[in-house]
């Protein structure tokens, strides 16, 4: 039996069955939202609702936005020959911090990954293949994270690219900047040797 | 710069401003809250707009509750005469879940604070003393924490019932069931000295 009305009861429970909030701390986060003033718990109510209603995928590299085309496809300062393909919207944010990179995106929303019944059909990568195939581009950067699955995606994704004749490249391995040799692991240092450059 | 669209943006600056939640968290919420059905994202915004409207105090006892008097103050098993009083709703749930005492509740929504600039008038310690004065209650069980302002609030409370002539209690400090004598801390082990009693 909860000794709590059902509202807030229920309220509890959804918080609850956010990822990575366990039952306490949901309790925690719904006393909070009754502490808030009635204008600022309805605030927050309406965002969800926003949020869910004007955030879709771009129509062109399938990162979210709430136009038609996200701000970098529309950009005229972006090379459009250079696409770097990405598994999260997150991934994005993280290469755009690093403002180095100049071209548009895909972001892919996932990779390829059996255990978790995921196949190339439930991720965007035949949005991809059409806009290589509609021609303008030169290069692929396969920036998905270098493990297992990640690998296997760019993988595949490179085999069905190379018959449109795009080049296909992937994101440096080595060790991080920072970081000590001492510390890094094997297969780390086994691909920053292999990957080496001449200085 | 935000690489999300402002909608989006706007959901992981509410989620951040809820107690315990980082930038991360917030931003994995709010994707999970996208990647959500349209209408589970609407119920759970739902849930928070109905919570906070249909959830108040009790009228009697300060509890949290979605009608005028909550359950425990209506029923009539419970003793009308004793009432026990706790800091906060959450509280409430602990001690019933005990099913030890029958009483009734006085929820103060807090406790006496200086240093957080919380003064009796701001907790719900005039509700008690009307109830006190309009007569019917024998005992108050004092079970606010038992830690420095919980003992404060405790004393002040206990200080102001005094005219009333009713007897005020304070619930039982020592060692927790189940814990080992070796590690219980030393003003714990004084509390339980001072209040042994013959078995």
């Amino acid at each position: 039996m909860s000794f709590f009305p059902s509202a807030l009861d229920r309220l509890v429970e959804k918080f609850a069955s956010l990822p990575g909030i366990g039952m306490k701390s949901a309790q925690r986060l719904a006393f909070h939202m009754l502490s808030l003033s009635d204008d600022a718990a309805n605030d927050f109510a309406a965002a969800i609702v926003e949020a869910k209603k004007k955030v879709h995928y771009c129509r062109i590299c399938q990162n979210l936005t709430d136009e038609d085309e996200c701000l970098i496809c529309r950009s005229p300062h972006r090379e459009k020959g250079v696409v770097c393909v990405v598994a999260d919207p997150k991934d994005v944010a993280a290469i755009e911090r690093a403002r180095e990179y100049n071209g548009r995106y895909h972001v892919l929303h996932g990779v390829i990954s059996p255990l978790n019944h995921i196949g190339p059909d439930d991720i965007k990568i035949k949005e991809l293949v059409e806009r290589v195939a509609d021609g303008g581009i030169d290069e692929i950067i396969m920036a998905t994270n270098p493990d297992t699955e990640g690998e296997t995606t760019a993988k595949y994704i490179s085999r069905l690219l190379k018959p449109f004749g795009v080049k296909v490249t992937r994101l440096a391995y080595g060790i991080p900047m920072g970081a000590s040799l001492e510390f890094a692991d094997d297969a780390t240092l086994m691909r920053a040797i292999e990957g080496r450059q001449e200085i």
